[in-house]
């Protein structure tokens, strides 16, 4: 079924590698990816499949860096070992390389700019130096290697005769909510000391990505005369827009950035804290009367930065199992939610949308949370055990060094500095380190994204996150062996 | 942290049992109900815990109806075996008995008619004769004693490290689609011959609900002059109108019975056959150049209708396994999709709307539906099982012969009468056996749900399907000591 195009650019005899494509077209072996040219977005569909780069020499890739920068109009980046680079890119194709249209581009833009999640080969094996390094999405496989060091603790059994039925606790407000889950939920908050429980309902969703929707249902008035608007701090969070807008919803629109933000209306104020992508603190900053805010903490926990020492305590908080324990395939968040009603119209909005939330998603949340907490509070019972914060903050450490460290010799970029504080949770004192690097290119790149694109280095450009290109942001939590690769090659780059 | 109140009007020394109401400020035991009046749909929040009906005898039903009759504007019908009918209704509270608004009243209206569950305690014993038989919901906890049946032949065992990813194919145009839960789906079209599933893209969703929306925004055009129209023949299942209006897209709008449709622009039209509510089998019914056909084919399995000699081949069918296998608790659908862009912008809107599907149902449902194929072709070869559409097209055989007989007896309800044909599936030439019972009241009762509810039997009226509130739909996938009580109780119903 497969049809392989293969589409190369001989100059001087070599190839170019401008275009690999491996059109196909079985579903099985469809995959997308991007191009962009060197001004804007132009993007095509990349269909995929392994295939080798043969001789990779520098003398190819000086040819490809001039030929590029010539001013090609798209190029390709798919290879064996990176079939779904952005295979969120849906509307563009491989056999039509046709200039996309406006909305084509805007579309694109939000595929290119959604998905936090990074694409990985089904064998990890340390991609060879040719190989691309994609850091676009923040798929957190770097928490892999502790659940596997786990053993069979979290390992979940479940009969075909359980979870028939829509409802998990009909004397819940939040009735298709698992209690095993809110019960790990609230147990772990207590455990960490980053959010307060107390008083709260607990609302699970589909990801915080459902959820976030949600709060925007329960907080907008269906009668009001225009759509409420959606506000966030540059940089923000880039998929904040894209889901805010792709149904069109008269309920709310998005508004940009909350810095712009001057009307005397009712507004919706995400704060997004330690931010996404630039891993700072942060408060409110509109701060008018008609404001409604979404804490979306997704991030808030001890391998990243200080836990304070009173939780948080906001009316709307978002969380996450992706980024707390890493299981993101999960697709399963939770908010805690002080107001009863604004509670009742999310848990609506999440029968309405998908009616409830995976059983078995929560079940198998519920058991690795409680092990979660359990190698906290057995801590120095059972030696070979460590606990999974700590393990998670040790590896963030080292990842943060090695990652400074190579910014520091390759002299071309830089990154956040954050203060110190100590953190409640574990009584260290530590400066931040997120589960992004918010990496600037210095001097005059202009396009750090391109640049780095052409090390064959993918990472999300800052124009996404309403921010300068100059910015990009990288995942730091992929598997071991690629954030090796990926501060090797940083290292590497001295020159522009 | 529990309040009880309970509120009993007296008359003539007898509790009249008009509300029954436990208010409670904490979330682990709010539960909400609806109230109606004899007209409209009047609701009220209801907050409820176990307590018993102490002296149920016929004068007091006798002096609740009348009082009823007399024009209360709501009654409660929770008790504590019942806590969570109606547990969609968010909006109205207990202490807050004053007339809803037109809006609260459409809202709670959508909450009533929406989800397809059905309420059960969590100790599935009988109920007793005084308490009140839930079957508006079709939860399909039926399915429950087949699947103890077969052991832990259906067990998963999912290791904590595993899922960790977004992804699960990156070659695959919906790359969170889990390849085994794919290949379970094939194998299980091909069984059944039910569907044409060569050249068709599978997109999974979570549920057949998120996968109807994903359709709506798939095949909408996003700068069209106005929104689409979404139609269905009447009666139509209660949840597509609510749906298509929840979030006033700009892209899509509900315009009602397909019957009545005479624009002459683009349009949608859901085609379910098997019908919700009333099992007929159905074709499109608007027939103009400029459609756009989505065939839910929930119910088109052989235990509720026989399946053709040609498997359909519609260019999108949407499935779910909470009616093939009763597994409603995995929020799991698939859709089977003809052209590569439907597909592609169907997996484009499950990703901006929960970044994927959770990998533990797919799991679960591939090793569920690898068991159902297995039960099939190793039929005859381990004695003790039973092939599940053998087991479930019996159970609904005697279902129906159950029900059919019980109208009779009654002589007050008509049932509709479906042909008999040859199923292709199981050489069995049989009469639909639906998941809904679509009732009838004949004689001078107009509203067929407060009829029945008089008589402690909730079910969904008419008027929710666009239809005469003459008819109510029914669940026939409750556990069987329920399904007895029910018919029971109808047979015995005598008079109006």
């Amino acid at each position: 079924m497969n049809k392989l195009t293969y589409l190369s650019y001989h100059t001087q005899g070599h190839p170019l590698f401008v275009q690999y494509c491996l059109l196909s077209t079985s579903s099985s072996s469809l995959v997308q990816g991007f191009f962009r040219g060197q001004k804007g977005v132009l993007q095509r569909h990349l269909v995929l499949d392994i295939m080798e780069f043969r001789t990779m020499i520098l003398s190819h890739f000086l040819v490809i860096s001039l030929a590029l920068n010539a001013g090609l109009l798209y190029r390709d980046y798919c290879n064996g070992r990176h079939k779904a680079q952005d295979v969120f890119s849906f509307n563009n194709d491989c056999k039509n390389s046709s200039l996309v249209t406006k909305r084509d581009a805007h579309v694109a833009k939000s595929k290119r700019a959604f998905l936090e999640t990074k694409t990985q080969s089904s064998s990890p094996s340390p991609n060879s130096l040719g190989d691309i390094i994609d850091l676009d999405h923040g798929d957190p496989t770097m928490y892999e290697r502790y659940w596997q060091q786990m053993g069979d603790k979290t390992t979940v059994v479940i009969p075909g005769w359980k979870f028939i039925s829509y409802f998990s606790d009909v004397r819940s407000l939040c009735w298709f909510l698992e209690p095993e889950f809110a019960n790990a939920v609230i147990r772990l908050h207590k455990l960490v000391g980053n959010a307060v429980t107390e008083d709260r309902y607990i609302v699970v969703g589909t990801g915080s990505t459902q959820l976030f929707q949600a709060v925007l249902y329960a907080v907008s008035q269906p009668n009001a005369s225009e759509p409420i608007s959606v506000v966030s701090a540059a940089p923000f969070y880039s998929s904040y827009p894209l889901i805010t807008e792709f149904l069109k919803s008269g309920l709310y629109k998005w508004a940009g950035d909350a810095h712009k933000f001057n009307k005397d209306k009712p507004y919706i104020e995400l704060v997004t804290s330690p931010n996404n992508p630039d891993g700072l603190s942060r408060e409110a900053v509109v701060k008018q009367d008609q404001g409604i805010l979404i804490h979306d903490l997704a991030y808030y926990w001890p391998q990243y930065t200080s836990i304070s020492s009173s939780p948080a305590d906001h009316d709307i908080m978002l969380f996450t199992v992706s980024k707390s324990t890493g299981h993101a395939g999960s697709r399963l968040g939770w908010a805690l939610v002080k107001d009863q009603e604004i509670a009742k119209k999310m848990t609506e909005f999440i029968v309405l949308s998908t009616i409830g939330v995976s059983k078995e998603s929560q079940l198998r949340a519920a058991k690795i949370l409680q092990v979660l907490s359990d190698s906290h509070e057995h801590r120095g019972s059972v030696k070979e055990v460590e606990a999974f914060f700590d393990h998670s903050y040790n590896l963030m450490a080292r990842r943060w060094k090695q990652l400074r460290d190579a910014v520091k010799r390759s002299k071309l970029f830089s990154l956040p500095e954050f203060p110190h504080s100590k953190c409640a949770f574990s009584g260290r004192t530590f400066a931040s380190q997120p589960a992004f690097a918010w990496l600037k290119c210095e001097g005059e790149t202009e396009d750090c994204e391109s640049f780095l694109r052409n090390h064959k280095i993918l990472t999300r450009s800052g124009k996404h996150f309403g921010e300068s290109p100059k910015y990009v942001r990288i995942s730091v939590l992929p598997r071991d062996e690629v954030f090796d690769q990926f501060t090797q090659r940083l290292s590497s780059i001295t020159s522009s």
